[in-house]
Formats: C-alpha cells, structure tokens, sequence
C-alpha cells in the first residue's frame, strides 16, 4: 500500500534536503535506531537561524516592553491571527495576493493599541538609513520599511500609564532597533517584560532546534496568555514532552493533569495575547510559510491551555531568511509538514521558557514561576 | 488591580449560568479546594447532549462509512476548517453573514470527494420528510435540508474501490440517517470506519464532560491524520492529561515524550484529515460558536501530533441545541472562553478514544492500538 511509510523512510524523505555542508547521505544509510537526534541551536534561540538579530528595550516604571525581530536582509514571511482579540498592523500585507513579499522586520510590542506605534519608530529608524521597500528606488524618496507588527496587553499589570498624549512606544521601538545583536535577554524583558500569563509572571522566550541535516527553526514569544503554561497543582509545563535537556526546568510530564474545568492557578481574562514569531533558513514561499505559521500555532495550543480564546488576540508570525535551498525532488509539502511540525514544538518550549525565566515585579503583581 | 481574579472567583464567575434544575448557588459558597469537579455524561458521546442523535453506515469490503450528527430541531452552527487538505461542502452557508442560520444536520463521512454524496442521501431523505430550510414554506415545493459535510481519505486503505461511475456514499448517507438514535459504535465504524491514523488503524471517536453547573459538551470525531495520537516509544495517548478514568486505558502520562524529529509510530502523508463535531445543550449564537470551533481545533493539536499540516484537511464543526439559556449578567465572552476550552479537552479525549476503540481490519492494514 503506497501510502505506507515506515519511521525511517518518512525521516528520510523529509530529512532528503541538500543544505549548506550538509547531505542527506549520512541519514539514507544508518538504520531506524540511529536517526540522528535533532539538537538545540548553540544559543537556543531564535538568532540561531542565520541572518537573524533580535532587539529589545524596556521601561520598569511604564512596565512594557518592545521586541523587534531583524533579518539582516528583507525576508519572506507570512502570519496566523488565531486569538479572538488581536492588535496588528501591515498582516495585511502578509496576504500572498498583495505586492510586497519580503519584510524588513517583524515587531512584538507591550501597549495594546498603543504599542502599536512602536513599529512607527522602527520604520523612521529604517527609513533614515535607506532600508525598506522601494518599488522603483528614487534619491530624496524614502523607502518604505514592511514591519508587520503585533501587541499584548500589559495595559493593567500596575506599572505607571499615565502618560497621556506621549504614549512611549514609538521611543521604545527606535531603542529596541538600536540594540540589535545575537544575544537578548528572555524572561522579563522586552515585549514580554510586563506581561502575565495564567496567574502567574508572564515574560519573554525563546528557543531553536536544529535538524539532523542541519535545518533550524526558532521561535520567539511574548506570552501574556489568559491560559497557563503550567498544568494545575504543580509546576510542570504543559510543554514538557517536547522539552530538550532541561531548558525550562527538566521537571518531566508526570503530573500533567487537569479536569474538564480546572484552570489553575488561574485564568484572567481581560486582554490577554501571546506574540510569536518563528523563523527558518530555509527558502520558502509565503504561502508556504502560511501553512507552517499555522501548524505553528498548534505549538502554542499544547504549551498554553486554554488558547486562542476571546480575551486573546494570538498571532504566530513565520519567516524565512532564505539562506539554505531544500533539494529539489522532495514535495515541497513534505518539507512545509516537516517545518511546521519543528516549529509548533520549537514555540511550545519557547512559551515555557518565557516562564521559566520570568522574575517579578520589584512589587506588586503576579508571583514568578520561580517562586512556586 | 481589576485583572486578576483567583482561581475560584475565574470558575464563579463562568460557572454562574442558571441552566435547566441547576443553579450557580452550590458553586458560590464552596470554598476553592472544593469546586465541584466535572464529569462525564452517562454515554460519554456526544448524543449526551440533549437534542441530538447520531446515525452511522459502513462498508466493510470498500472499507469505508458515514456518520450523520442529527438535532431534533435545526440547530445553530459554525465551523473551523484548519487542515490544508480539505474536502467539504456547506461549509460557506455556515459564514455569519449569510442567510440561513440554522442547520439540519452534520454530515462526516470517508470517500475523499466521492462522501460529500453523503450528503446528497441524506438531504433528499430529510427533503421527502419536509424537514428543512424554506424561507416561505409552500406545498409541493421540498424545503432545502442544510447538511454541511466533510470528508476523510480513506480511498487507499486495502478496500474495494472499483466502484467506477457508481460511488456507495449516497445510499450510505441513507442508510445513516436511517440508523439514528442515541447509541452508536466507536472505533472501526461510521465515518472512522476506513480511517489511518499515523501509523495505527484510525477510528470514530466520541466524548462528553457535563460541568458542575449542568452544561453538556461532546464531541464526535473520525480520525484520519497524518500525526499521531501517541507518543513515540509506546501507548500513551497525547490526549492522556485530559483522560477522565480509564475511558482510554488509563495510561498514564509519564512516558509522555518526543524529540523534535521524533514522529514514530509513523506519519502516513497522502490525504489524511480528522473530522470532528463538538455540540453543546446552551443556547448559542454563530459567532460565538465559531470561536468555540476555533478553541477546540486546539484540543486536536493537543491529541495529535502533528496535526494541521499540508495533507490534513482537519476540520470541526460546533453546534447548540439551544436546550438552555446562560445566564444573563455574566459577559457572554467568558461562557465562550468555558464552553471553548472545554470543547478542547473534550475532543482530545475524542480522538483518544477513536483509537483506543479501533479494530484492525480482517486483513491487511495498519495494527490496531489495541494489538500494540
């Protein structure tokens, strides 16, 4: 029966991309028992998919927070809007029938509404050094910066709001530009560093996985879910099969438990959202990376429960940063499944390690994971 | 700070829906570590909620079958289609803007785009009946039954499929709706009839939870997938935190584990798709019940994994029989964020139990769970 294929053949076919220094021949050859196992990237981060940087910036008494995602080449990219209460600007322009197919930047902002202007900052900033779209460049006309952008909200969490007509996202957007690198900090910290989630500190995370062919998939995230990474009456994540070593605790999946209606420590439904952006080096379409931003989301449904509720305006943003071809002769929806798979679980840690590294208000708020 | 509510006041506050001989009075004065824990409804299926009954037909030579969801009044509808394979048909009569806002039936069926003749069946026996939808009922004119369907593929099971120009799903559709009632089979029967499911013999599925208040919600599910319903290297079901009993074997979850790469038993990609229906007694509107969808699409990522991707053509339709009426004063978004969540948990342990019933075909196939 055609339709059957046994574990290897199946890692095989998708595994079967020729990368950058990597063949698909030392997989063809070793048995069912020795298929390489995949690996985090070396920081288990997002920016271990070559071509990415990552910025952040913060404001403690204003508690929010900014995170923008940089590829140092405009990417391809594509989103899926699954909460029922989302704050965005430019998906619009993510639909495969529209012009533009490259972004410039993804951002993830604090702020609600207000955070929107974020990206207002990270497009001056771009535009002023010649970076975005320009259809038919022209001296003395800026280009136009693509920075599909999304909030959560961290309106309510206690920090000082009154800020009247000078909402300080924009400011925040052009400081998280300017920081750019390799390295960032998760936990509180950036889009999530006046987050909450589930009762507890929500925060910033982030996470990679690298193929046995050499393929990596990260993840980035804001999580300030109405639902809990944790299951009731412990401390373990929700994500724990999927954990690798003990990146956000090592606590296992003993204890993952939980009735039809319990939702401890707690649910507070106001405004929530969790932000989310996974990246790859592979070259793929937008519509490619439509299908794999969705499958994606399934990551965040098995790290949060419940999800993609009323109250949560969650969003999984997917890019490419084009710098590895997949060998032809492979369906490319043999490829499509195998990257959305690796980047739901690669998200689904991601959200527990936001989490896991979040620390406290210096007072008031929710407790930390930490401190359970 | 007005966001944060405890655990209990989160379930008080959902919970306080006056419904049919119960009040929210027994939740109200019950101190935390005594909420009253949900439960099963006497059948575990989804004919537990009031007003419904299912029918199922098969085939076991062409190794396929139909199961109708049939309300005893047209009931309210959405629908959820998240897997890229999918195969349907009155999925855009259920879009909130159009006309009609009621059904008359569900239809799941195998048979790739051959089933959608299901449907065909059943509206004409439902028609020579007058039960469906006439905006001005007039003699002799037939009113127009709403049946929106999906299908599974099952055409490369091992069956007999010659059926050249002459495709068995309109007389299965028949012999369906012909079978109606409150008891139907799980596993090997109905539309999981010819069902795979990553590796394993697939299967009909079915569950139910009544809260502690009252409200009813199950689920029906032929499941198909790509993914897995268990974890590598084992039995446990992915569905295992949510289990109520033993009602799929009581496995546990500590072996609950998968490496990034890690798909075995096997994923089968050709034309997969888990269909499923969950339906509630409380009295809905569309809208909300497209969001309750989109929630419990989320118990299918926890069930399966993967799930969503390219070959999938994932879909799940929500339906109220509008038996009782929420309360009023408490926001209606909080009884969509319950009823959504526990949509979720209720299909995971659905698309366990699809499994965990299944029978190995009499000869050839893919191994039952039950043999592993």
């Amino acid at each position: 029966m055609d339709t059957k294929m046994n574990r290897r053949e199946m890692i095989a076919a998708l595994a079967a991309l020729t990368t950058t220094g990597v063949t698909a021949a030392q997989e063809s050859t070793s048995p069912e028992s020795e298929v390489p196992a995949s690996r985090t990237g070396p920081g288990n981060l997002i920016t271990d998919v070559e071509g990415l940087q990552v910025g952040q910036s913060q404001n403690e008494s204003i508690r929010t927070g900014v995170t923008v995602i940089l590829p140092d080449e405009a990417a391809v990219a594509a989103c899926d809007v699954r909460g029922g209460g989302p704050a965005s600007r430019e998906t619009d322009v993510l639909k495969p029938e529209n012009l533009v197919q490259v972004v410039d930047g993804i951002v993830l902002s604090g702020g609600s509404v207000y955070g929107l202007a974020s990206a207002d900052g990270v497009a001056a900033w771009m535009g002023a050094r010649n970076r975005g779209f320009s259809f038919r460049p022209t001296p003395g006309i800026p280009p136009s910066p693509i920075l599909p952008t999304a909030c959560l909200y961290d309106l309510a969490n206690g920090g000082d709001k009154a800020w009247g007509e000078s909402p300080p996202y924009r400011d925040l957007g052009v400081e998280a530009i300017e920081s750019v690198g390799k390295e960032f900090a998760l936990g509180t910290a950036g889009a999530g560093y006046g987050a909450n989630s589930g009762g507890l500190k929500g925060g910033l995370g982030s996470a990679s996985a690298v193929s046995a062919d050499g393929i990596t998939v990260g993840a980035i995230t804001g999580v300030n879910s109405m639902g809990s990474a944790i299951a009731p009456g412990g401390k373990q994540f929700w994500a724990a099969p999927f954990e690798i070593g003990d990146e956000f605790g090592g606590l296992g999946t003993s204890g993952l438990a939980a009735g039809p209606e319990d939702y401890s420590p707690a649910m507070q439904p106001r405004t929530n959202t969790t932000l989310a952006c996974i990246a790859t080096d592979v070259a793929l379409s937008r519509v490619e990376l439509q299908r794999i931003a969705i499958m994606a989301n399934d990551g965040m449904a098995r790290a949060l429960r419940p999800s993609h509720g009323p109250f949560d305006g969650d969003i999984v943003f997917a890019l490419s940063t084009g710098r590895k071809e997949a060998a032809a002769g492979i369906p490319r929806q043999f490829l499509v499944t195998r990257l959305g798979a690796l980047a739901a679980d690669v998200l689904a840690r991601a959200i527990a390690r936001a989490i896991y590294e979040a620390t406290p208000f210096a007072e008031g708020g929710n407790p930390a994971w930490r401190d359970l």
